[in-house]
């Protein structure tokens, strides 16, 4: 290597984001292919290095359904709604904190990063409350019911303190998405919406979430129709248009609520591209799309 | 209650053990019966709130082979011994870290007091070499063997910075022991050993391991020969005449090893007995045996 | 002792009162009877090793007296009323700082507190004006003249941080109640009021006054008619309808002063009963009658 | 006044004793006459804003005679030597403690320093031990008899922490030499002693002793024949020759084990001159007789 | 010297001004004759040393004529007013910053004080913007006409945090006014006003100026005409009366912004006569001027 | 930009000097050349985005000469030898300290970092001791002669703090080499030597030397016969050969005398080629020569 003009032109945003909090959700992708998490983490430690202080919170999907699997647990539905039960709370506990926190920390160590695993009911990090029951109509006679989803939570308060500790050590906190209910009971909680609320909380000032798509995209069949910028107001159009659709609108709401408050801006990106977490916070178009005020 | 002499009569205790660090192994039925395990929980709680810097290391035992038996994973031997594959320590790793070291939390946080789960693979807080092929003699040939163990570890060197750092903030630290090798990878650790290593880097005052005997028994088939106290020097002459045997002497090892280091007494106590810590910890004559220099 | 479980009883005390500050006024019995004020020192020094800040003030009361008896200081009197002179400022202070106040430092000193004498003088402490004129009618002529008490005075401003000087270092001030006018006069303090005082400038959690009763009783002839919790605005009734009474009104007043000022409860307690201090603090009941919002 | 030399020729000692501990030992005249105390205490107060960390030991002497005069005790004397009993060490406590100790605080308080009275009991501040009994030899039988002079002690220790505590917060300690015995008892001790003592524990850089002489006179008669320094190696021949004699001997002594203990310069100075202290500290020729190394 | 009265008169001054921020400003004859700049610099670290923290603003004035003389650089004007052009702003720097700053620096260090030069451009101290151009009549035409002064600016805002650090450090500051403009190009600036606006960003006690006049008089032909204080509200009267004229108004102008903004007061003194500075600081009448409000 | 790979290349380097101290020699090209100057600058400020510590030493050399020309100073020579007289050293003060120190200041201000001029006499940062006097040989009569080069020195002592203070602050000190004598007057020194010095006193990680060569060349002639890597012992050989040799032997001793004094390495690098400090710094093969122990 003789070129260092890269390190020229990540300067400018070096010093924009010095001292600056990156909340990054793990997801998709990047928590599957352990090449991918590698690189994700190596770049995660990268950050930590140029004097940011990056923060992961990770998600769990694929990795639950298979240790169900091999457990013999069968997903239990009532109306077509998966229900979580004691027994699911506890096989998820076991691969979100036992396998897929440690596998993350494992990486960012291995890359002279310091992680430490955190599960949200370290020092009651997320208290939660239990979900409302669902109301589901029943389609042959027409009468709602309320169905209860079991252990699953909506994230109630966040130990920011707890947090700071972690990085005022130089420490990269990963975080297991379960939440800690007033009786002590552990509830399953949405990772995307983990990592929002974790960003407000602690005045991140970026939220970048990980998925498998390039962002979003003007026509889903076309990738290359990337929105690059979406300001907060012209969502509303794009979701009434059709353009923000299916499993995006979650995504892109809790990007909404984070910058609604105080998250400077909040990035949806392909972790399946390498360095792709780098690509959006060093360059001026970036690689996914951006959510802004 | 109209009667606070107890409190009275352990202020000598709170006042010796004021801001010393006590290292607690939970393990046996502490581990097992939850009642026993929110006990204890609650028992650590109270030594922090009366002063002391209490840090625990569990073990796993039964159900790490509980949680094998779900997977379908049957145990591996070779010539007798135990051998722990790739498999194994990623079921051990969720066992130890994403269900046991979560549930102790879950109970020291219900009684108000902060614990947080560390594995020892946070900021690589237990390093790890392989542990080296034991001999073994085929009983036929006579020839001897070399037995790799597979991916179980001894102590290299403990990250004593990082547990300050959760003594300092008032947190309980709950142990996981598992130790990270060089090249990241997770070996599994005996938990007795990893409390005493960890106890002699840190300073403590004392390590108390929790078991399910009452402690050293001059015969062990009289509950009522607890060997209250046990001088170091005496330990050589007990193990020779039979007193120290079986699965107690790597546990008496433990505890010698803490205490040539620095720790100023280590105790094995009987977990099964209601607040056996406290007893332990606050009354002269304790519970159960205790080793000193 | 093979009995915890007082300790377990009192853990939700000692939590709640964490780090939490607590005044005590020393008075009657305790200030009197040597092994009492033993007793009471001890139980300071507990509040303060299972995580408390306790500071005392004390009174004077019958050592004074005695003092002047021995110096042959008559107590001077105009219209009946007692008044301070130089000769008296004087002997009170040598009383209240040279011996009382040593005395409680040497027994909580040797309680392995470390008690540390503070006078209302030192880097002014107490700032206080000297107490307007009485009015008093006289019975003959019937006018009304008005009698100077001499060097008795009012708190007029209490500096807070010399007293967390003290708490931040692990001591415990033992305060005598006298005040420094604006001419760097001594002036004479009720100790009460000094106690109220101090308690709400420091935000202090409780204040609790040791006298020689059993705390407010609905028949002062009957010590089982204690009445052990106030509300605040049951005050005004329990006055009018004699209930509250004599010397009593001033210490209820000094607690009602307190709490408004942001102390969360007052308790007037016997000091002669042994352990009454931690009967208070670490049980539901109390021993006392406790003034709360 | 339009002259500020004196200020440009105090400024190398300004500069050479900047945040050096000057340990002080009020005595003789300074301690008698009330404006010669006022005097003193503004010339310790302007020390300490000039940037030097003055701290005061007190003496007592004829006011612990007037008051046990006023309280009808007489001294005890056994074979011509004082004895220090109980009833005597209490009125000794409640005149340095009680009286002059808040006296000089007053004082330097009046002139905006922050005096605060510290007993040597305060946290154990001085810890001391039983002096030996003296022995001596009856007239007429010739016969050597041991005679305990009671509840008088020698130095064991000094808390330095705590003084260091007043000095870091800008406080200016007023010691009252009495100490600790480690069953609690109060015993009296030699003021100049104490002020030795605690200058060589505190690394004072000065011990200045205030008296009722000039020095040391090399003609006693002879006010005009003050040795203004005195190497600490010539002091044996000084005695030898007479020329330090009586109560001096003990003075120096103190002078010469607190050089030897680290202490730069010892001055023996005459309270009854006006500045007497600021002419020592801030002159060439100081005013009276120094002692150094 | 057998005097130390002094000292005790400047106490109360000592006292007032403890740990509060003097700002200087260095012109006039103690900028020009080496021996005044010693004495000020020696009164400087005076002020320092007894407990103050002064910071030094110097002009630049006589010395930059004879260094553009010396370079044969020919002053340049436009209608009379005189244009600070590139090469003349090079010139400025090397005088303020590479001779005068280093001088009294060299000054300061001699007498002991930690003096550091530091120009306006260090961490943007000084942020200016350029001022605008100058309306200017032409006499012929009567036509207006626009003439920019070139490399001239004012004060936009000042970096006090650099300015703590190095009172904080126990460093006295010696500040060359020049300003820095977003771009980086440095702009000359007024000493005076430079030192009003620090002494108002700072929160300074006082503003000194020296200068080589004995203050405001009433009567500038009679040096003993000199009015010693002026409060705020008399100087547009003065003004008008002409009594406040010529180069004194714009001295004047500082000193009541510097009053409005929080400066507790303003001195106007002469710098030509030995210890003014510690005349005016150390003594009620003064020797200058003093506004205040 | 779409490719990041150069940040990952550069990460080793960065985590290997976080918060390191880098100490670079300002010289040659990059002083004369502005965009040179910029450019190093840039590198610099970058240095410290990315977590090191940069400190800076400046030369002067053609600076000098030009501004000694314009004012008509002729440099003195005595039998051959440049002496610096009083005129010389105010000339020299006023280019380093007031033109290339702000100069280089403002281009780090420009790039975002907060550079800081500070000359060696602020706050005696390099206290310097006069050289002895050259002996030279009279050609014609073959005497020895002592030529006083005038105020020419040679560092004695580094005020270290000082620079840690700056450092601390997140400043980027740039330093004038001048000295302060034992009297106050300021002294002329070398600037390599100098950065040599600060490097050793503060436990610098490097030291690079900006030069107008690519490095050692094994043939002069030939730039691409770079030595990339010379370990120490290797050097004396180097010199003997002929490969290190006129104005390199001083740089290169500079290096040895570093190293030797606890640098882990020193550079001699080319100023000329952009980027050059980057490319040494985050590049495995660097672009000037390295030496090492």
């Amino acid at each position: 290597m003789k070129d260092v003009n890269m390190l020229i032109e990540a300067l400018p945003y070096i010093k924009e984001f010095h001292h600056k909090k990156i909340m990054i959700k793990y997801g998709g992708h990047a928590m599957i292919d352990e090449a991918a998490m590698a690189s994700t983490a190596r770049d995660t430690v990268l950050l930590k290095y140029v004097g940011m202080d990056p923060l992961v919170v990770h998600g769990g999907g694929p990795e639950i359904t298979r240790a169900m699997d091999k457990m013999g647990k069968e997903p239990k539905f009532i109306k077509g709604l998966r229900v979580t039960d004691e027994e699911t709370i506890e096989i998820i506990k076991m691969v979100l904190v036992g396998k897929i926190s440690t596998n993350i920390v494992s990486q960012i160590c291995l890359h002279d990063g310091k992680g430490v695993g955190v599960s949200g009911k370290d020092a009651c990090l997320i208290r939660a409350t239990k979900k409302a029951a669902n109301k589901v109509k029943d389609d042959e006679t027409g009468e709602e019911e309320l169905i209860d989803l079991g252990l699953v939570g909506e994230v109630k308060s966040i130990n920011a303190g707890l947090l700071e500790m972690y990085t005022d050590n130089d420490l990269i906190p990963v975080i297991s998405p379960i939440g800690v209910r007033e009786d002590g009971t552990t509830l399953n909680l949405n990772a995307d919406i983990v990592a929002g609320e974790i960003a407000s909380e602690i005045n991140a000032e970026k939220l970048i979430i990980l998925t498998d798509v390039p962002g979003v995209l003007r026509d889903p069949k076309d990738p290359n129709s990337l929105i690059q910028k979406i300001k907060l107001d012209e969502i509303p159009k794009l979701i009434e248009e059709g353009v923000i659709t299916g499993g995006m609108i979650p995504k892109i709401e809790t990007c909404v609520t984070a910058i609604e408050n105080g998250v400077q801006s909040a990035h949806i990106i392909d972790g399946r591209k390498e360095h792709s977490l780098l690509l959006e916070v060093f360059t001026t178009e970036g690689i996914g799309t951006m959510i802004y005020k």
